[in-house]
């Protein structure tokens, strides 16, 4: 097969844009050759099981998975019987972005809420959790907050504690979508576990291809019954990789050592240099607090679009001109420098 | 990530225990690096397009998918409307090794016939194929076939055509599950839409996997029906992979040049060799017909656990003692000729 | 079987908190008697085809279900592919009321748009009406409204063509939830047709229990697309009654002369009513147009618990005290003027 | 509405072509009237969890449904996980007449054995139930039998009890589809409860309409962990009636005294007659044993049509020419004889 595309192209499009990190390349190679059980049973995910301990302790186990949408309808499916409902906001990927595949392949209604900001709170979760015992009512028993968010916001250990305090206490389970969990936690100085075990979180989806995966996603669960039946429920999800010591090698490059930190580190600080470098430029707003990985702004539409030819990335709103300029772990400064001289450039 | 297997380990058990072909593994690496674009606008995709369009004719399309569950469940959701029900052998891969995903995710009813070698024909068709504008039988709009068979039999181009003839007849569609296409196409010397569109096939899930990928399938179609929605009901059932390329990329290494053929004819070849050299050993009975990579053969009960200790392989039936001996793309005639001599071993 | 209620009872709690019409009572007892033929094959479906075409012309036609969320499942199911997606007001009944089943037995994707009484207009569907090809978007092909709307509202014909116009020409369906179509025709003045079919619409729910039968509802249908596969979606969705004649000699009772309108219309004349007899108390708002059998008023939060004591309704919102009084088929004067009477003497 | 049948009209054809039982139709009169609470906050609901205990012993609860296919899914999604499938036979009404309504609303995996005579033993049981903790594999978490069977066939209770002891012994629940219960209970001398909860049965589908309702089904559980969900999955079934008096009214009038053994009695008395008479007539075999209400024999080929002409009834096997031949709770002593004598003469 021949290269077709150009290595040193960059965009502000997605963290889905950019290729894969060369030690996860690496570690493909390096599981590859001979044969080693399927399904699972291979010495890669063995000791990506050691790894997933060491990393949010004794319990945690981590399911490999192959796409955000089937880690999000699998882990939701294992929370919460047939009944029940799940309440997320409503800029929640699994409810914007999943083709309806949580309602319709995971059969899981979806009670949404308004925020201002992604994050959702106590009192917003009240919005849509009542109606325990009405036959009518989807039953509301389980909460799904996204870190770092949709718009780029990253809950403290705190405002997840209270989700999860908040949720415990009306009988409703919490999982996170942590497609960009490594963004949360480089961003915070915080190891993985303080952000979603120590915090009281059931379940998460632990995203990989974000992170500098070819591709592979996970479910990370901390107790038997977070957990119950998802083996079943990823085969019948279509989520069970046959060559499972693919995925979990990928992992391993990932986690076991501070590869995830680096990567999602790295895109962090573009973004906060991004944000620094655009936040001063006549007509530039900065929408959302920068956490993350994540600039959503607003710049003056006869600049938009020529931006855009020259550097792609998303509208947010048309309506107000808000993009979305997404950084990723080979986002370098010099990117960000040419994405911000170019804007002043247009500007000045 | 240190190697923590064998790489020079093999066994009979499957052609999932097999790593991936090198030459993956490099377009893998040369796929890398940079922004492409997500969700398929990149241009190993596009490229793949073409190769498509060579090996299958104008108008053939190809979307890539994650598991072969995952395949065939979107390739008969695209067939047929919510009430059809799909004809298949009882011993088909779809009725009894996808965890109910087709009936579940799917929302397919698959009505089962018994076969004795994994084949279809119009007579067995027909024991379901009726019932038709009858209100409480689910519809029969479809019939799928496996190619080669669970039973490791490969049909003929007019076997297939009979089929295709049949069900066209009824107004019935055909799906072919091809995991195992690139075997059967080897075995006959022909080129993949022989046994395919040229045959009448209306759609295929067409595996890579099985044939040395990492991880990766596909859907082919050859008309607009048989594609519609697709793409919606590849993102409904969570096999949308968001850094296609790297899916992309996997195919094109296999199907640009001869990787497919050569890969296949391999483990064909060691199929043949293997039921040869078994075929006269006392005690033993060749089962099915060894026309792919799959050996079906009845071993005395005394030599199952030894012959399994070392070269592991899976029970097909444990009452008449029959095991199932599957080759790989990297199993050598040393492979082989180590099991044979082994089993003349305990046998003489 | 003793009787175990007091017949002369009366609450203004919801049309199903109603008995049956004497009339249609009657009807069971005619058709009960003898063997039918079953699933549909009886003469009562046979003449309630005839009458269907009588009220809403050639090629109209309709198959009796069980329950309102069967008919607004089994329509949509048969309007709209898998993958298609189903605009609705967030009031819709469909959306809040029905457990989820339209998304989870039903498989539809339903996007919602707020309004402020109920109706949708095609600027209002156009905020969900967009992404068709986008591939990670649920594809909206169909809207559906609700006539009258679950806030008791009535749609005009204009209003309605409004929508059919807008939605046609995007190649979306309208379907109708039509459970007090009958409320809005008698309001208007209109023969059902005028409505539904006249007005451009595809499928309606035609409800009958909130019109006085036992139990029956059904969907009604203009033309084969509309209708394509529907017998067999009334199978799957358990919604096909064995003993049809009885559900069919119901709608019978209703249809073929002028019973539907005779109930609808004086449940409505008791809604004008009781709003008008209430609209000048002291602290009584009205707050939605009282187009059909259905007041919404907010009442001064002293009152509300002793009137409920003896009338029984329901909250509608209860952050502004604002209550729901339904009227029903038996609803008379005597019950709204004591009603009325009664909230005079707790406010004055 | 004007009459439409000839109430003298009678068949063979099945227990679903006769009417309602008078007592029956004047419940409905006498439930209808005034305003009672809707969706089961009725007092014929009230006193027909009276009776259920009564019938069933402390514990019992009756949900009512409305239709078979509605019962069926319900209680066995309420049996098992989303990952739980469900063995039954080849011949059993959920598999085989139910449109694929329990794999597609329910999302149940069905796992078939066949039977020789409709009935489930522990040895036949055990050819579908293993691979518990195969992830690829469906989870056989509960078994199916029908009561009566789909053949005429009646369990004993000690046939029933060897069914719950091995399937619990297995960790499996056990749902009786007792469609035609009120027959088996009839014709074995027995109450109700001596062939479910007393046997060991998890839940029951209680039919109503086959035993003179005019239509009504439900569920019998004898455990909260049988029940778990059951009122949420009623609705999203589209199971919940709104006018629930009326089928709850039904079922007393069935349930309170001993309507449902005098009729199920009846019916059974004259399959006993029609099959005596049939015996002895030329080239007639009686092919299953006559337990219940139905008659499977085999006719000379040449009276079949004659016969089918004037009695009407439908074919079981074409190959063989079985036919079924079902009593109805109406079926009178004429009507057998009428028959005998007419097969009679056309074979001698």
């Amino acid at each position: 097969m021949t290269r077709l595309h150009d290595p040193s192209a960059h965009t502000f499009a997605s963290d889905n844009y950019a290729g894969a990190h060369p030690e996860v390349l690496q570690a493909l190679v390096d599981a590859s050759g001979g044969h080693v059980g399927s399904y699972g049973a291979d010495p890669y995910t063995a000791r990506l099981r050691e790894v997933v301990v060491e990393q949010f302790g004794e319990g945690a186990e981590l399911d490999p998975v192959l796409t955000g949408t089937g880690a999000n309808v699998a882990a939701l499916q294992a929370l919460v019987p047939r009944w029940g409902a799940v309440v997320c906001a409503t800029t929640a990927h699994v409810y914007t972005d999943e083709g309806g595949a949580p309602e319709r392949l995971g059969g899981i209604k979806l009670l949404t809420v308004p925020t201002p900001d992604g994050k959702l709170t106590p009192e917003l979760i009240d919005r849509q959790a009542f109606g325990w015992g009405d036959q009518q009512r989807p039953q509301p028993l389980a909460v799904t907050i996204t870190q770092s968010t949709e718009l780029g916001t990253v809950y403290t250990p705190d405002e997840i504690r209270a989700v999860t305090d908040h949720a415990h206490a009306l009988g409703m389970r919490v999982h996170l979508d942590g497609a960009r969990l490594a963004n949360a936690a480089a961003a915070l100085g915080l190891p993985l576990r303080a952000l979603t075990r120590d915090a009281g979180v059931d379940s998460v989806s632990l995203g990989g291809t974000k992170n500098g995966l070819v591709l592979g996603e996970s479910v990370v669960t901390f107790s038997e019954e977070a957990r119950a039946g998802l083996v079943y429920l990823r085969k019948m999800d279509a989520q069970l990789v046959s060559k499972m010591r693919f995925v979990s090698a990928q992992f391993l490059a990932m986690l076991e050592g501070d590869l995830w930190r680096r990567s999602a580190a790295s895109a962090n600080a573009r973004a906060v240099r991004l944000a620094a470098g655009l936040a001063d430029l006549p007509g530039v707003t900065i929408t959302q607090s920068v956490d993350a990985n994540a600039v959503f702004v607003v710049l003056p539409r006869e600049v938009v679009e020529p931006l855009r030819a020259a550097h792609h990335f998303y509208d947010w709103d048309r309506q107000t001109g808000e993009v979305r300029l997404m950084c990723s772990f080979d986002t370098t400064d010099e990117h960000v420098d040419r994405f911000v001289d170019d804007a002043r450039a247009l500007l000045t």
